[in-house]
């Protein structure tokens, strides 16, 4: 057991920091005026395409795909990753430059994995090049999702087609004009077991049938260029080819994404939980009310002592969870993985709120990363399950894990 | 000692809850698409004349206006308008329908009491009309505005005029196209003593010098078509007499203010998180996981009773304010006025959030009130004096009062 | 609505505030001390009898008992002896002072109402005197006790008696060497409905069959002289009468004399908790660290209005609860016990905990009541049903109300 | 980085716990009762030397002492001795079978590092052979002794002896019958700088003008055998030789000694604290309740995953801290020291009560070890330092550490 990043990953984690101070922060809230200021609010402004260029030239690109999908992506363990991720979760918008960011990541770990040969070549491909975007639509406004089995979107087989009828919401990624491809989660067989009724089918964007109804909002924000759309399926039909793997395995490729996915999510936030220490520890000094500096209120104190030890608490964690999806595999990892899905949310949560308020109203303001990130880490505790479920099954395996321990 | 409501005000409520079933509630999703949808984003939709007709027939118009200044307003008691309050916060944009939203109201008050018959006649009475609105503006983006004494903005006296220069933000109401007037905090002497520093001024929004540079945030939310406006005076010059009560008189009459604002905010607060709680009951009664409704599971019915307890002991508290406000005076009632703005915004805040996580992706949608009253919740944690100042001044108060009393 | 003690209880409550400033807050060390010094563990100290002599001189006599047994007791609402039972809180031995302590009163109750002439004779009107005391038997140890169904002691019919089989603990009172009869809960008709299946019976201590089996801690406190005794009942054989109204009873008995019992300990833990308060503003004026009293740390501030803040509305619902038992009865008024039994134990702790921290060691020690009045809090969340049954009937009722209230 | 424990490391864990399941968990309750119906209130059990020869023999023994001090103690990194810390902490006393314990630990550090070659022959030796006991003497009853500028106690050479003055309490170890040396902390020069006004001063118990006042609590508990005394210092002369170091070094050796005494209490409040959630994982399984066992309440398993996660967070944490305590001293690692000493007693006092709320009565019964370990907790929360102290240096340093790297 010992603390200290590897010496590889140090080296990685000092080029990405000076990328950032050089390429990023300078521009951060240019690029934001970018967005918002753009007539095609769903198009990424361009100046995204310079930066990606510059970050591969750096070496910083694809860092997120596992060392197992070599020769595609970088071939970092999770733990190397880590640190990197919580890097660029300082700046939300800034996964992107680095081809990182969600849903494409999930999406690229899944075509790697259980995508055919061709499936590889016309959509992993151009994504691990960051040519183009993708969606993925799991979430439905009818049901409590986060209980696969009650999905309804159907996948009926028609011949050498499969049929799609369903109504899909915070489907992330599809606002975005560059999307060309969504990973559709839905039933092939609803009279199955629990487990194997889910089936996902590749469902390029332009299929006839499918609708964008509208962008949703997450805590007040529509999170342009990317977003997340209602997506209506009306009899959308595709290629049978285009399911993954087979009928009835939706619900384990749910699985396998969801792992890497949660953790990727912990580390930006523990990022976005940082900044938004930083941002206190500077605005702190600055401020001054009632005669002195806020950093000599002894409140004051006590609030950036407590952000600190919750960060660093659940950075830990994650990085363990990191060592062990690494060493053990996301099987075995499952409950640390369960673990800091429910801390690093609730974590980011409150020491965000915490710079708000040291923020005073600056701090809900357009003009800081704060209320965004706040709305990020909240949003994250219903995103992927909410906090209940991973509580539920996290506890349940504890009580099982421990009565059968002093049962053998 | 008792707790029910007086058949005066329970006779009102019930008049008032009934035109909220008819008239608020069948439209209030409708009025935010007309909001949204609204090319001039910061005009108020037209479908907000009509329901402010209605309500004035109806009898439910200016219900804040304290009995001190009848006739102008209906003459309640703060005891007697605190549950009305209540019942407009659950639809945020109610308020207006009724003319009871703020600033109006609190300019409306701030004009009874100490403008001159001239302000009354010009400023006052079109207010009292609904046909004009109105802006405060306090905060700025420069220092830390909740002490008093960090105010930059400058008052100087030209001749028969005032000159005022400075950058205000967050001035609620000065985005909307009907806004024709400013209060405008500012100082007149920067060397007087600390809380003789401060004066206000009325500014039409139309004087030469006053240019609005931005919309703010908050929390995400833009707020239109009311908004809050980041304002530069760029020597902004008025007539003398625009000048409220005399030099000196700011802080003054920025106290006098604040104690019936700040417990509308708490009101309509307690309004907020109670349509939260209802929102809440409904949806896990409807939403099935795991093979049985939401409202089933035991941590759903602990939070449930959590939230009831806390919004209950929010609202007496605020409802006894109200009674010491009335009886004895906004001074006395000063500690009290403090806890409330202490205790309802945290409360409203953790029970939406709850409500929220209830709803799952929808909680953070535009589907649901839940996000917006969530943002307004949490910016009132630091409007009017964040929870910080407030708990100086009654901890400090406190102590001191026990201390004097063991000593007596 | 209004919030201000009628004369008739304001002028109770300085009698008895005079009362404990002359009486009991001078001797409140010395009454402590006699107790931890008395060879005989279990009796109370003799200064005891002298203190009741002077409460029943003064009035200050069986104020709990409801107007409705009236000529019993002092014929006082729930509302009115609110203050007067807060005020004993302040130091927890003192309610036996004015014949005010549980589990006496509750004892006391449960025989005006539900008692013979002959058990009143017998029982009632020397505990009603002071004479005696007396212990309620109801948890056991093996089983889950708040699920009145898990109850397993046995009272047998057999001729003219009732035989009783079962291991009961946490028995209040029964440790006393006054004590001399037990109201003892079982089951007559363990096949009968979930609710008939109970049975409450008198039983006197010196019984035989009757074994105190050792003194129950509770939280480091072995509460003498009063105490909790694990008691086991071994063919224990009383007279048939001395069963209360009838076989299958007890649940609703049981039911009658916890409203009542919870409001108490409520009011009694508000008590508690402003004491603590107090004494934490005398203390952190006293106490200087790094330069100054910690009175003027922005931190402690805080914290004392926080506590103030959760204090005030704790009392404010009790009362609200004292007005609604008082004016519709304990079943309509069954939520809002729920509500407090909830609230006011957490808000206990919570003020007591911080009182404790500013009072550094001190908090901890034998020298103030701060820690023994954490114990008492913190037992109260379990005693009389945890809160998480309190918690699950009050949200379950919320919800059912709700989603009644909008079908209809 | 990696999260396993050395194999050096988990070979000393498993013996050790094989040595807990063997030893002391079987006669827990056993050596408990032997305490506490010991008519030598403060002298320890017989059977605790049986056990200390059977840790002696299986190599268990002053595993405490860090290799520097080698050949003294075992010559463990911290980092290698912090889980075997934790496995003692689920038996509180059983530290002592392994000669683990505080004060002793302490002491014996300070000598083994402070001491001359006298004191080591006299009092370190029989110490680290477990032939005698030992107290620390620093909190005072009459000043906040957070502030070491505060210390009233009087070391004032005279001749060749210094003559000490003074009352302390709260001085862990003096009650036991076997404590022979004090060591003890007063000021030599109140007139010098802050930090160099303290010295430390070794005083067999047996000096004269030594008086033990009485046994303090702590929460309810008096922690016999070993205890917390007041202890009244009246003109005692010791030789001047019994100075450890020199005059004003007291300061320097106690923030010496409070590094590993803190990382020490730590690791004892994770295993505390992981006892609660074991105990609480088979309980919740064992008690039925409206019809289930308790694990099968939705809020049972979110609160087993959550005390689940505050403890493994906590434990990295600390882990971490002994890591960086071993690599680059106590100082650089100051505030992470101060990091876990926030964290842990809070994570501990939060988690224990949860585990007493799922265990009812009996949580609160001197059944469990869970009121105890509680009181443990909390004492803990004031012991060396009060929470607000670290948390107002951690949060200065975090901020004075920011601002200085945004400037350089």
């Amino acid at each position: 057991m010992h603390f200290d990043y590897s010496s590889k990953t140090q080296a990685l984690l000092d080029k990405l920091n000076q990328f950032m101070d050089q390429h990023i922060y300078p521009v951060e809230q240019q690029y934001l005026d970018a967005v918002h200021n753009n007539p095609k609010r769903w198009a990424t402004p361009a100046m995204m395409e310079d930066l990606k260029d510059q970050a591969k030239a750096a070496g910083l690109w694809n860092l997120f795909l596992p060392k197992e999908y070599l020769p595609y992506g970088a071939g970092l363990t999770n733990l190397e990753y880590a640190p990197l991720c919580e890097a660029m979760g300082r700046a939300l918008w800034s996964a992107e430059v680095f081809n990182c960011s969600a849903p494409d990541t999930g999406n690229m770990e899944v075509l790697a994995k259980y995508g055919s040969a061709e499936h590889k070549k016309k959509w992993l491909e151009p994504l691990l090049k960051g040519q183009i975007r993708s969606a993925f639509a799991m979430t439905e406004p009818a049901v409590a999702s986060s209980d696969a089995t009650n999905i309804e979107t159907a996948i009926v087989r028609d011949g050498d087609e499969y049929v799609i009828n369903g109504r899909k919401w915070y489907t992330s990624g599809a606002m975005n004009t560059n999307c060309k491809i969504m990973v559709v989660m839905g039933k092939t067989d609803p009279t199955a077991d629990r487990h194997r009724q889910q089936s996902q089918i590749l469902v390029p964007m332009d299929t006839a049938g499918v609708t964008i109804v509208r962008p949703m909002q997450a805590m007040g924000y529509y999170d342009e260029p990317v977003g997340h759309a209602e997506v209506l399926f009306d009899n959308v039909r595709v290629p049978a080819a285009n399911l993954l793997v087979g009928e009835g395995e939706g619900f384990a490729i749910a699985q396998g994404r969801l792992g890497p996915g949660r953790i990727h999510h912990c580390m930006r936030l523990i990022g976005c939980a940082q900044r938004a220490l930083d941002l206190a520890c500077e605005r702190v000094e600055q401020r001054v009310a009632f005669g002195q500096p806020l950093s000599k209120q002894q409140s004051v104190r006590e609030s950036i002592a407590q952000m600190h030890c919750d960060i660093e608490q659940a950075r830990l964690l994650t990085l363990k969870a990191a060592d062990q999806m690494d060493r053990y595999g996301n099987k075995v990892a499952r409950d640390i993985i369960a673990a800091i899905k429910i801390v690093a949310p609730n974590m980011a949560c409150r020491v965000i709120d915490q710079s708000i308020q040291m923020h005073g109203a600056a701090g809900t303001s357009q003009d800081f990363v704060l209320s965004a990130s706040y709305a990020y880490a909240r949003t994250i505790k219903l995103a992927d399950g909410p906090d209940q479920v991973h509580m539920m099954q996290l506890g349940r395996n504890l009580i099982k894990d421990h009565v059968g321990a002093i049962k053998a």
